[in-house]
């Protein structure tokens, strides 16, 4: 079990399942760890130069999800203000960074592990914004 | 001149006016010192347990500051996809979060401080994203 | 396996060991993933003005352990003159914040799961400096 | 005047001069500022191939750096274990990452601005921990 939901189980956060909100915690704590080491796998590789794209939008990825795991770790008193568009702007930016890492998925094994990472965060935090929905009207 | 200008007049953004660019960089980083120090600020007041809404909020400002200030520091390839729904994001939690400041400028002045900083970056946030779709049908 | 192992595995790191790499960097993203929830259920508890030496020890772990584990995240081609200093300041860090933490594991649930990942965290960087200093003898 | 010492200028910071201490926080941000964008420049240089160990110091200096501010952000109540060694760090990464990006000062004016950002952010952060060392003997 992850500390994500270990730390979960010893408080209540009322409006949201604690196992999507776990979930969507620990997606973004992978695809940031996938993106960082994508960026710097593809700085060490001979095709450098025709991996500019890649590298730019896995920083970008990492520091949108960094933000969006420090913000979804705080559930004690949800803000929906905040954590609504941030969690739509996470999943628009992981879905680019999992389409631009697919394209180099049968040459670069690291860029196929993080397009994965990258599809999965961005399902996580869709799963989330939809139990916050949920939360909101029951 | 900040660091942030200083920088871009090394080398070419096409599509973005370089000033606009630099005062949102500028703005997010003084942005996220000021939720900073607020945050903590409010946790050495005699009052904290009033100010814990306010002590959210300037954490949560302050880490979508951050990665927003990461993600528009690097312009030379920006992605639209990218850039368009974070600085959204930012500009409404900044909005929210320069609400609460706001509510308890007059009695706590570091609150007042950073009210101020909120409301200058939701509207450096706005300010970039009007530069931008203005570059986009240039 | 972790998406950190998985990365590692898919790419050579030449002179550090790649289970100690990825042990490391999970403990570090487990470690900023419990202090920023800890600090968070420390701001929603009745007792908030007795935790606050707390709070900001978890608020300074998090950012410490959020820049290691990036810096970590990088093995490509690792400059032990940056990451040397910065795991010894973690481990620093991570002991002092398990400390406090562990101050309050019988009455606070989520403390308790917070000092066990600063331990494992700060164990984490020290086996991780032994297996680099091991890596530039060998 | 920096939105740093706007801040501090509202509650007393007792061990240390609220001068050198926005000074470092000041530094510390704009140091962020410069490493991100040089980093990015490089990424959009024609000679990409040769900039890669200033693009890896860049990135590690940038997240070294946003760590060591917010921390030295939160001046209310410092703990001496957590900020020098983390101050100590920060200063030997910003040498290291000043004096690669002087070799390439000459040919690559954003490398220029980064390298001074670097060098009076190395400063900032020794001057710092001299103010405490005095505070605490104070």
């Amino acid at each position: 079990m992850s500390y994500a939901k270990r730390m979960l189980d010893t408080y209540a956060t009322p409006t949201v399942d604690a196992r999507v909100l776990a979930a969507a915690i620990d997606a973004l704590s992978d695809c940031t760890q996938a993106c960082i080491a994508d960026a710097d796998a593809d700085l060490g590789d001979e095709s450098v130069a025709t991996m500019i794209p890649c590298i730019r939008l896995c920083l970008d990825c990492a520091d949108v999800c960094t933000a969006t795991a420090r913000i979804t770790g705080r559930p004690t008193a949800y803000n929906p203000g905040v954590i609504r568009p941030l969690l739509e702007a996470c999943a628009a930016i992981c879905a680019l960074c999992g389409d631009e890492c697919e394209r180099h998925a049968d040459t670069h094994p690291h860029c196929q592990v993080c397009a994965e990472a990258c599809r999965r965060c961005e399902q996580a935090c869709r799963d989330l914004l939809a139990a916050i929905e949920q939360g909101n009207q029951g």
